[in-house]
């Protein structure tokens, strides 16, 4: 087969066979198709997309071009969640261990934040001493243990994956939603789990923003569930507006530690509980998400999250005297407070412009060889829908330096409106598709 | 600048400002945009394509990416042509030396071929001696003497399109016709020609086939000549059957040869005499293409285009005597005779197959490493629309090898169709556009 070839067939919009397929993306991995010629391919998916044969096919080779872990010994239902990614989504840090606290075991594998959009691992990171970089025996050991595990993606799993995602990264092929299904996907499945829940992000603040884009996305990725067995829900959730109040690595810790101490943040906890629920519900302890939803708030009252959040914290080499103590953690060393200019209602609040103000103040990434600030971020004073007055703190925002505050006021004021007629609430749950 | 908006916004279709172009293809060729970053633009330039404006800032970035030759001084009108390639197109060598016969300048400036069309560089390679590898200055010296210089592209030329064209080839992002006009163009600038006569080849045995495509290309071609203050003709000719009766590269220098000494091949001689007719004519020697063509004739008639055709051989370093013994050169090895299996007309003539034939016997390449076979090729005994009878040769194929031969009558089989009933002519001529 010719490299050549398969990308002028895509670019014709022909189907390509399994063969086809496998050539190309094991060729990538093997050099015998070079980044220039994947680069070209991905863009003309992104014109042509792929059809649903096609995704499976590109699902599966990923999927087998490293090793997949094997679960089966475990005695518990195995669940994971996945979420599409934005500002302020902190979830992945309670319903995990809430989840693990009900009997059903968790195998979790994360990513980095890109762009203004956030990742679990940096928040990981920024517990001090806590190890994501497991190999597969000590991601096994961990989760026969202590029923979640907490981890980056190894080497070993979709070596494919990995390779294609930092080239999608740099050659603007990221919003195909076969590309992102079989990204996902193969990932999911490499992993372990036999059940998983999709949190798809809409909005501005969202990889994906179209709801339309969201939708496809979601049957594509449960149809590839299906055909590899394994049982899906996507819940469609709002990001026009961050969720929670806190927004950067250390911070958004901070925020989860606090909801499940008892803090009531509406927003987060809704959607939390959903997934939780959601999970709970695929793992066969319920009959419905409603009830899993109830069982999640009930785990979060009587301390079941927190504590297996701490042990999970402590098994994977965290320091725990820093999560009991957290509010002592020191603060970023210069600090700005955004005010309202008038009196009012807030009626925007852009989760976009939020996600690249705290990128300009040190929280997220533009490359991803930048280094990132763990400390720095945003808290909210007020959120949407509040009634203000003039002077009111609307935010904080930390950093190391001045300069990069200056630089993130500029997005903070671009993403906060202020109007004398109140907005209608939000939708914050906007599908669930099962 | 980033490398990955402009990816993005051609992708969305948007259109790109001058210093956006400048700043991708500068950084291309300074290391800054990766070659797998200029794919997946060249994959979304496909599918959006770029505006005139757009396709003249590509156009003058290339240009300018390397020196240009300035030929002002020369006192006779510079006149070039180019093809946009078909199998057995080997008008380059007879119109050539006829025009610089007619007190014309001509800076022609060739390229190899590849896939299934020929290129006028490896048709001079199989003279003897010949050099085309010339510095800027050397290219200036022979034409200053000789009037004619028949040059490979230096790299001190156009050295952003020599590396875009490089990739465009092997990530099958070569059929847009915005970046087919800034690769000719940029080129035929740079060469120091005033007017240029584009031979848009349409059919099956062209690179773009398509009538449709042909003619957005020829105005294209048109329209970016005139910004650049250039005279140009554009004369689309047909390209579903093969030019004249030899195909392979030295064969068809020996058609040259024959011709420029009398032979009459009506279709070769046609197509010559049109473009050898229109560069007279925007030399301003004529008032009309028709004159010009009746000036070709004589001027193959009364010698001048064979002299000139040796004294350039002789100035470029080729055996000439050689050229004048032509029919005592060795043949291939190995032939083959291809035979009518009925009685009939030749009703196809299939330019693509025959072209893949040629490839398969030596003749051309299939990757750019690809060595040729100088003396490999095809002799046509009988033409598009000849009566035949079962048994007759319809053609010849010469090879070094018995199994390239059998790979090549393959596609000769697909190439031919014998049928009771008469085809009409084929329109050679199909479009002229000033």
């Amino acid at each position: 087969m010719n490299p050549v070839e398969i990308i002028k067939a895509k670019k014709n919009n022909k189907s390509l066979r399994k063969e086809e397929i496998q050539y190309f993306i094991n060729g990538y991995l093997n050099g015998e198709v070079a980044d220039y010629q994947m680069s070209a391919f991905l863009m003309a998916v992104c014109f042509n997309g792929m059809s649903d044969e096609e995704t499976f096919y590109l699902t599966e080779t990923m999927l087998k071009s490293g090793r997949t872990v094997d679960l089966s010994h475990i005695k518990f239902p195995k669940v994971d969640k996945h979420s599409t990614g934005g500002v302020g989504d902190k979830t992945s840090l309670i319903l995990a261990p809430l989840v693990a606290s009900c009997e059903i075991a968790v195998p979790m594998i994360s990513g980095r934040g890109l762009g203004h959009t956030g990742g679990t691992l940096d928040k990981l990171e920024s517990i001090r001493g806590f190890n994501f970089n497991l190999s597969v025996e000590e991601y096994i050991r961990i989760i026969d243990k202590n029923n979640l595990v907490m981890s980056g993606q190894t080497d070993e799993l979709c070596p494919a994956d990995k390779k294609i995602y930092a080239l999608r990264d740099v050659t603007s092929t990221i919003d195909n939603t076969s590309l992102i299904t079989a990204s996902i996907m193969s990932k999911k499945l490499a992993e372990g789990a036999d059940s998983i829940v999709f949190d798809v992000k809409v909005g501005t603040g969202a990889n994906l923003g179209d709801y339309d884009k969201c939708m496809e996305l979601s049957g594509k990725l449960l149809s590839i569930a299906k055909k590899f067995n394994k049982k899906a829900i996507a819940i469609l959730t709002d990001m026009n507006i961050p969720l929670g109040k806190k927004i950067g690595n250390w911070f958004e810790v901070e925020e989860c530690i606090e909801v499940m101490n008892g803090a009531d943040i509406p927003d987060l906890l809704k959607v939390n509980n959903i997934l939780a629920g959601a999970m709970i519900y695929l793992a066969g302890k319920t009959d419905s998400i409603e009830s899993g939803e109830n069982i999640a708030m009930e785990k979060i009252r009587n301390g079941s999250a927190y504590n297996k959040f701490l042990e999970t914290v402590e098994i994977q080499n965290g320091d725990v005297n820093y999560i009991m103590d957290f509010l002592h953690y020191k603060r970023p060393e210069y600090t700005y407070s955004f005010n309202a200019t008038q009196d009012g209602f807030i009626t925007k609040m852009d989760a976009l412009n939020i996600g690249l103000a705290s990128v300009e103040l040190g929280a997220g990434r533009k490359r991803y060889t930048d280094v990132i600030d763990p400390l720095a971020g945003i808290i909210f004073k007020k959120v949407f829908g509040d009634r203000i007055m003039k002077d009111d703190i609307i935010c904080e925002l930390y950093s190391s330096s001045p300069q990069k505050i200056s630089e993130a006021v500029k997005y903070i004021r671009e993403a906060i409106e202020i109007s004398p007629i109140e907005m209608p609430k939000r939708k914050l749950i906007i599908d669930i598709i099962k």
